[in-house]
C-alpha cells in the first residue's frame, strides 16, 4: 500500500470495512524536540496496559527511520521487542499528494488490523502540519526550551491544528518560560472552545510525565466521542483524504500516459523558453483532461 | 496574483515574455536559523552594489511576516528603506499546491518587474523544500550549531536540493564539528558533480561572512549559466509549475462547481461512515472530471 503497488486499491477496499476502530494520535513538532521518545514512551506505556499500538513514523530525523536516506528504516529496539507495539517507517520523498495519501492508507490498513492506538510521528514545520490534521484525531505538538522560536511557529499555524501542547526536556533552562508562554495563548483559546488545551511538561528520556500525556490524550478521544465530534472530523479527514487521492491521479494522469507525458515535455520546453505562459499550458492540458479532444486542445 | 483574484491569468501572460531574466536564490533551514537576517545583509549587499533585489518571504517564523497570524504583514526597517530592495511577504496558509503555485506566479511578476536577483525566504522543514528547488535557480540551506539535528535533515532531503550550506551563528560552540561533518558528506557530493557545495560560516547579525555567501552565490550563477545549466533547470522548474498550477485548478473544481461540491459532501460522509472507500470515491470524481456524465458515474 505505501509503495502504491500491485492491486492496493482492491486490497483497500477490501480492508475498508474494518476501518474507523482506531484513535489515531499525531504527535508533530520541530526537529529534535524529542518526538520519537515520547512516542516510543506512549506506545510502551499503553502496550504494558494491554493496549495494542499502532506507530507510523513519517520524520526523516526520526530514529525510527534512522535518519538515514531514502527508505532505510531501522527498527527501535525497545519498542519492537513488546508484542503489543507494531512500527512502520515511512519515507516522507515525492510529491505531498503522494505522501499524505500513502500515509492515509498505512494507517487504514493498520486501523484494519485491530489496533486501539495509532501513533503518526511527523515533523510538524511546513505543510505536513495540516496533513497530520487531516489524517489523525488528535494532535499534540512538542517543544522544547531551547525552541525559543516555538510560540512563532505555533502562532503561524501549529495553534490551530493541535490539541495537546508538550514541553518536552522540560529539566532544561526556559522549560518554564515557554510553558508560561503556551499558557498565555491558550488562555484565550480555552475562552471559546469546549476542549481545555493542556499544556504538559515532560523529560521523556526518564519517562516522566508521559502518563500524564497519555491520560490527557485519553481524555481527549472520550471529549471527540461525545456530541458528534469524532463523526464530524473524520468527514473532514475523509474529504482530505480524497483529494489527496485525486491529486495523486493527477499526478499519475500527466506521468503515465505517454501522449500526455511528451506533450508535458514540450510545453515545460515552452515555458521555459517564454513561448507559453504557465497558465496557458495548465489551461491546455486541463481541457485534455476534462475530455477534449487532443489534437482541438493543442490548437487552442 | 498571490490571492488569485480578478484576472490574474491575464496579467501573468502578459508579463510573461518579460521574464526569466533574475536570478532565483532560495534561502531555507530550520525555523530560528537566522535566515532572514542572512536574507536583509545579502540584500543590502547586492542593492548597495546598484543591483534590484526582490525579496519573497513564505516563512511564518520570519520577521518579515512579523510571525503574526494569516497574513499580517511587517516590513523589516532596515530593508523596505533602501530603494534598490523590494519585499514581499506571503502567507503560508492553504493547500500546497496553492501556495507553490502562488509563491511561483508571485516569482514571475517580481522578474518580470526587472530585478537582478530574486530570494525566496522558506522555512525548509517539511515539503516545502522540494517546492523551492521548483522555484529557484539556487537554493541555500542555512544551519546554526544548535541545530545538532542539521546533519539528518541534511541526509534526510535537504543535501538533494542545496548548492550552498551555510552554518549561521558560528561563534557559537558547535560550529566547527557541524562544518566538519558537513565537509565530510560534501566531500563525497563533490566528487560526482562538477559544482563544489561550498559550505560557508556566517554571522549574519554582525554582518560576517556575507560577502563570501554573495561571492559563492554569484559564482553558482555563472555556473548555471554555463554549459546549459540553467535552461535545463528552468524546463524543470516549469514542469513542476505547470503541475501545481493543475493541483489548484483541481482544489477549484472540486469546490467551485455546486454539483461536485455536493457530491464531494456526500462522498465525504459516506467514506467517513465505512460505506465508501476513499480510492472508490476518488474514481467516480475522476471518472466525472474526465467528461463522463455526471449520472453514469454516480451510479458505477
Amino acid at each position: 500500500v505505501e509503495n502504491r503497488e500491485h492491486d492496493y486499491r482492491d486490497l483497500l477496499a477490501l480492508l475498508h470495512p474494518d476501518t474507523g476502530r482506531a484513535f489515531r494520535v499525531g504527535v508533530t513538532g520541530p526537529p529534535g524536540a524529542g518526538k520519537s521518545t515520547l512516542v516510543d514512551g506512549l506506545a510502551a506505556l499503553w502496550a504494558g496496559a494491554g493496549a495494542r499500538v499502532g506507530v507510523i513514523a513519517v520524520d526523516p530525523t526520526s530514529p525510527f527511520t534512522g535518519g538515514a536516506l531514502l527508505g532505510d528504516r531501522v527498527r527501535m529496539g525497545g519498542l519492537s521487542a513488546h508484542p503489543g507495539v507494531y512500527i512502520r517507517s515511512m519515507a516522507t520523498r515525492g510529491s505531498t499528494g503522494g505522501v499524505a495519501a500513502a500515509t492515509g492508507d498505512v494507517a487504514r490498513v493498520l486501523d484494519a488490523f485491530g489496533f486501539d492506538w495509532l501513533l503518526v510521528e511527523t515533523v510538524g514545520v511546513g505543510q505536513i502540519e495540516i496533513e497530520i490534521m487531516n489524517i489523525c484525531d488528535s494532535v499534540a505538538v512538542v517543544f522544547v526550551p531551547e525552541s525559543g522560536d516555538g510560540i512563532q511557529t505555533l502562532k503561524a499555524g501549529l495553534i490551530e491544528i493541535a490539541q495537546l501542547f508538550v514541553v518536552n526536556k522540560a529539566d532544561r533552562p526556559g522549560a518554564d518560560q515557554l510553558v508560561t508562554e503556551l499558557e498565555h495563548v491558550m488562555a484565550e483559546r480555552r475562552n471559546s472552545h469546549a476542549w481545555s488545551y493542556p499544556v504538559l511538561t515532560t523529560e521523556a528520556i526518564h519517562r516522566k510525565g508521559i502518563d500524564r500525556l497519555a491520560a490527557e490524550l485519553d481524555r481527549h478521544r472520550m471529549f471527540m466521542q461525545s456530541d458528534n465530534r469524532l463523526a464530524e472530523r473524520r468527514c473532514q479527514q475523509a474529504l482530505a483524504g480524497l483529494e489527496n487521492v485525486l491529486r495523486e491521479r493527477l499526478h499519475d494522469y500527466l506521468r503515465e500516459e505517454p501522449a500526455t507525458d511528451r506533450w508535458l515535455a514540450t510545453l515545460s520546453q515552452q515555458i521555459a523558453t517564454g513561448e507559453v505562459d504557465v497558465h496557458h499550458a495548465a489551461g491546455l492540458i486541463w481541457q485534455r483532461l476534462r475530455g477534449a479532444e487532443p489534437g482541438s486542445a493543442q490548437e487552442e
